[in-house]
């Protein structure tokens, strides 16, 4: 899995039947130090992440393994909404004192 | 899921018999800003997605998640005609403005 | 799915029982412009592909969707031989120029 | 698979219910003279490897094919705590060595 | 499939049990003119390549098509060592050359 930020969200109309009600983030995706990258990803989510949370998307069949999802055309989804990331003996992050 | 923009066809007779009759685009991926990206894809479609509107497309078995395209060799299908990209309170596209 | 030029081919005695008989090409991957790529793909052929031909590939489980690969341990399988490529109004490819 | 170094942990308390009890590692890749690289995978640990640990992962639908994991939205595990790195008749990397 | 050379062993005790006695090969990708890559795989071998050998490598779900892999948490097979690779009339790689 990989370290995202939500960042947005992508809205269609004219879409796959399956896709209906499926609420689609835009997240970008972090470097363990931190750090945005250019790399993003689309994703169903299910677990109710906000903007600026910082998740754990899965991508490829992963994202079918979710109740729910099985048959859907999707290649990423949400799987975790993180409280803390932490490299040896450093917090990384935290969902807490990212709130305060 | 990748946000793709549509730029051409690909056209082929000679091909896997379970490819006829289905459309296959070719898309130019877009970064989260909406600057095209040299990265490209060519995708089955099956939501009658045209040049220039945004789409997004699923890469991997995802692509045959969709009916009719279960035992298609395909890696790569549109998903989804895209209506509105936001990036926190930022409009990055939105499809009627882009056609107004 | 990708564009690619078929470039060669590839021959192996000793392998996986299961792979007898099947043709693997050399392909190079080509860009939405027309332009020869770096990346490569070694994949198997059941449309008769021949040099210098364009062709559609497609990689992971997409090329055990084909009559006869369907256990095969292949990730990426020519699926078209491509006729036309067009972007916007522009014919980047045709065949049938090609070998005129 | 890739070879990767345990680094941290990530945290998280909000997921999808087939995630409880998954410790879930953070690890960084290494290439092959045993350089760390920017490249990470959160990955499930089903093998008990510690932090500085070398271990081998699997990405994609491989990561389910544990047992326990058949189900669950991830696309990466650790599979193995690496022993022994040899290059040629070079030792790259010796778990014992490494904690002596 | 992806061209490479046999590079090295990866050996592991603490591991899934499915992946007891499967030989880890490391190998290093080689580019369609016969230069080694940086990017390197470890890869289950049931071909018997050797040290120096260049093989064909399958990876995603592919490497589980393979008798015997079909429960293995694997990403990456050896699925046939190579005897020759042709670029139109140029012999890039024989491996009756190279044992001469």
């Amino acid at each position: 899995m990989q370290i995202a930020k939500v960042r947005g969200t992508v809205v269609s109309t004219q879409k796959d039947p399956s896709l209906r009600g499926v609420k689609l983030l835009l997240l970008q995706l972090v470097d363990e130090e931190g750090r945005i990258l250019s790399e993003y990803e689309v994703a169903a989510d299910i677990v109710g992440a906000g903007v600026d949370e910082w998740v754990l998307v899965s991508r490829g069949s992963a994202a079918r393994q979710i109740l729910g999802n099985e048959q859907r055309p999707i290649d990423a989804a949400v799987v975790a909404i993180i409280d803390t990331v932490h490299v040896e003996d450093r917090l990384i992050y935290s969902k807490k004192n990212q709130y305060r």
